[in-house]
């Protein structure tokens, strides 16, 4: 194993004030600041402290409150990711700055140009995070009655990231010459038109953005379902998925590198990173006792609603401390597949009431929580990373700033001193850190249409 | 007239690295540096240190070189404005930050939010140039053969100004409550559903963001046809437009405040500013000596390029000192009319060759230039201030930095000793700076449609 190897990547996923449904309630989370850039520029500093490999920030394009009540018990206003991550751009140095955007509710072209430009700005550190959005709210923000079903989604997404790696490619790395004597700002061989002519998408290009500085930023994604699984062995070079065993994550781990030889790829080029829910104290027991009060802090309407959301059946007129009704078979989900065969495995396995079940999810929502001494934080991060279940992790603090000062103060100097983790940025991108390999242009070599 | 009717409003009118079809090739120019952060963050701090109201951004959605040669002599690579803004509002504290968005190539709720999102990382900097867009290479890089008619962009921009307004008031100011003790994050009847079902859009909101610091971002338009003055009138607070003479301005300045009382508007609450391209030297003869160099570095093709565009005929094959062929009706062109109209006066009028209608529009590119010493600059703003032509100005350097740098060091100082400009900012908010009063929720008073 080399060195590169031995190390874990790490991502420091911002969900503000807190990952936990009933994280603004904590008494130590900044709530009144969900909307104050001071605060997160502070969060970010403080994961740029700890050497992550980058933040990662979700998105959504519709409240998420599906109710009065939910509305007024939960947090449904956030920074919109791209102006957030290019602000932080200009206060970070080191750390990558991983957005979420929707192939569903955007056009390539801007897609693109705007992932160019924050690479541009940060000098080498965006990374998109692919998603295809699934929520019927989303959709009647968008012009329509229904979002787009599960298979036309991912076709869509797919044609979506070939567009938007042509554009990014329209320019080849030399392309800006800068010479005033000769009046050449660009050398024009070296940019080209895309041409694309799709099911979804007709784009001309070029892109009106020079290549960005890593090549392409970073593609992720989150799919775990056989479309997004095939997705991701073609074109993702990180995946956040969730896993809550390591025989799970495992199969997956080897699943999708599998997957990979046949688009030629090697195992190397996609780093795996499960989310896991940090819950830190100083004792077993400390961690345990914050466990439990956010578990005591959600609001019984907040809770039922996230948990009607993930099993698509309205729960709102069942007891409480009572067993799920019957659930849908997983075919007939449209979007969410993943959490939904979670749950219902669970409330299957361990007979969980609708009480207890949200308060499994209110959490990690569906990813693995870790609870312990900074110790007991790094053993069970080290077990999966050693064991071919992860190449790193992202990281989903409960509350903020607490839970993500706890990790970056307590747990990444343990995972430090183990050797598992960079005391020091060592490379000039994010794609450096990572360890991903800069791509080569695609447009290159191909029979070359310029404009 | 108040104090405040007595100072002029000033943009700075960034395009990288200068106006100037030949900036890039001025000895003075950083043309290396055009997708450097560092450098437009420096122009920035020199636009805060001048106390700008605002730092404005155009944009579009293709390259702008229309053939090989102008690809090659042009600058045709630019930082996309929403995350430029975003990264300068994390390095400046009072300047405003406008940015251009076509509402032909997005969504409402996406815009909304960004502007949204904006205007709280910047707390209350943010402002809308509403633009339709109006070439070719733009549509086809949209999935479009050829762009929309002139008449149905508006259409459609009425429209989606209509619901970016609904969507930022679709939380009212005092919606955000973060009361931990009884579990209310936010008062659920303050935030409303929009349900807007037209012509072009359904949106169903209400936005994921909190009410803007400002209300609403502050709204700029730029068309100055019929339908764009008529929108302006009914939704404007800035309008950017181009001028070349006194009474033209005036003429303009009286129509449109003319039309707000209609729409219940008084005429203090829409800020006219025209741009003007100023040419700076310590004396004079210096100040013609820095034009006649921009002139002669032109590239002859990139020259022909631009005003071809301009008046929607392909000039490369006629005599570069001969005179315009005959041109199109001002009704058979779509887009761009007000520059089209400006040009075919000019060469009707003083009957100029090719070569000598090129290098007049290279520069300012239809809008006023003004030449001479930091005096006759002032001298020429004053004017124009005084003489209700204009209510402030976009400053359009040259090249830059030079061109900014020059003005602030040489033409405000100027300026403020006549009184004529603010020494210190004294409003907390690009609107409060602007004499702009914070607008009402439009929802509010309406019959209330929650979620």
């Amino acid at each position: 194993m080399t060195k590169v190897k031995q190390e874990m990547k790490l991502g420091a996923f911002f969900m503000i004030p807190g990952h936990h449904v009933a994280a603004w309630r904590h008494p130590k989370a900044e709530a009144h600041h969900v909307m104050t850039f001071d605060f997160i520029k502070r969060l970010a500093q403080t994961a740029e402290r700890g050497k992550f490999d980058m933040i990662f920030l979700a998105d959504g394009y519709a409240v998420r409150a599906k109710n009065q009540k939910v509305l007024e018990q939960t947090v449904n206003t956030l920074f919109e990711p791209f102006t957030l991550l290019s602000a932080l751009s200009a206060v970070t140095k080191h750390v990558g700055l991983a957005g979420t955007v929707s192939t569903t509710y955007n056009e390539p072209f801007n897609v693109a140009r705007k992932f160019a430009s924050l690479d541009h700005l940060s000098t080498g550190r965006a990374a998109w995070n692919v998603v295809t959005s699934n929520t019927e709210a989303e959709a009647r923000n968008f012009n329509q009655d229904h979002h787009l079903l599960h298979s036309k989604r991912y076709e869509r997404a797919e044609e979506f990231v070939d567009v938007v790696t042509k554009l990014w490619d329209s320019w080849e790395d030399e392309a800006l010459v800068f010479d005033k004597e000769s009046s050449q700002f660009a050398d024009s061989s070296k940019i080209h038109s895309v041409n694309h002519k799709g099911e979804w998408f007709s784009v001309e290009g070029p892109l009106n953005v020079s290549r960005p500085v890593q090549g392409h930023p970073v593609v992720i994604q989150a799919g775990s379902s056989e479309a997004g699984k095939e997705l991701a062995a073609r074109t993702a070079e990180v995946i956040f998925t969730a896993w809550q065993t390591l025989e799970e994550a495992q199969a997956f781990y080897a699943d999708v590198k599998g997957r990979m030889a046949k688009y030629g790829r090697s195992p190397d080029e996609l780093k795996i990173m499960p989310g896991v829910f940090p819950v830190i104290g100083r004792t077993e027991e400390e961690a345990e006792e914050d466990k439990v009060l956010l578990a005591e802090l959600i609001p019984e309407e907040a809770g039922i609603s996230l948990l009607s959301g993930m099993i698509s059946v309205d729960l709102s007129d069942y007891p409480m401390d009572g067993p799920l009704p019957d659930l849908l078979e997983l075919d007939q989900v449209n979007g969410g597949k993943s959490r939904f065969k979670l749950l219902k495995d669970l409330a299957d396995r361990e007979g969980l009431t609708i009480r207890k079940l949200y308060q499994w999810i209110a959490g990690a929502r569906g990813h693995r929580e870790i609870k312990g001494t900074p110790e007991q934080i790094a053993d069970q991060m080290q077990e999966w990373f050693e064991n071919e279940a992860a190449d790193g992790f992202n990281i989903m603090p409960p509350y903020l700033p607490g839970g993500l000062d706890d990790f970056v103060d307590q747990v990444i100097p343990v995972l430090q001193q183990r050797g598992l983790f960079r005391t020091e940025y060592t490379g000039s991108t994010l794609r450096e850190n990572l360890g991903l390999k800069r791509p080569a242009n695609t447009l290159i070599n191909k029979v070359k249409e310029t404009i």
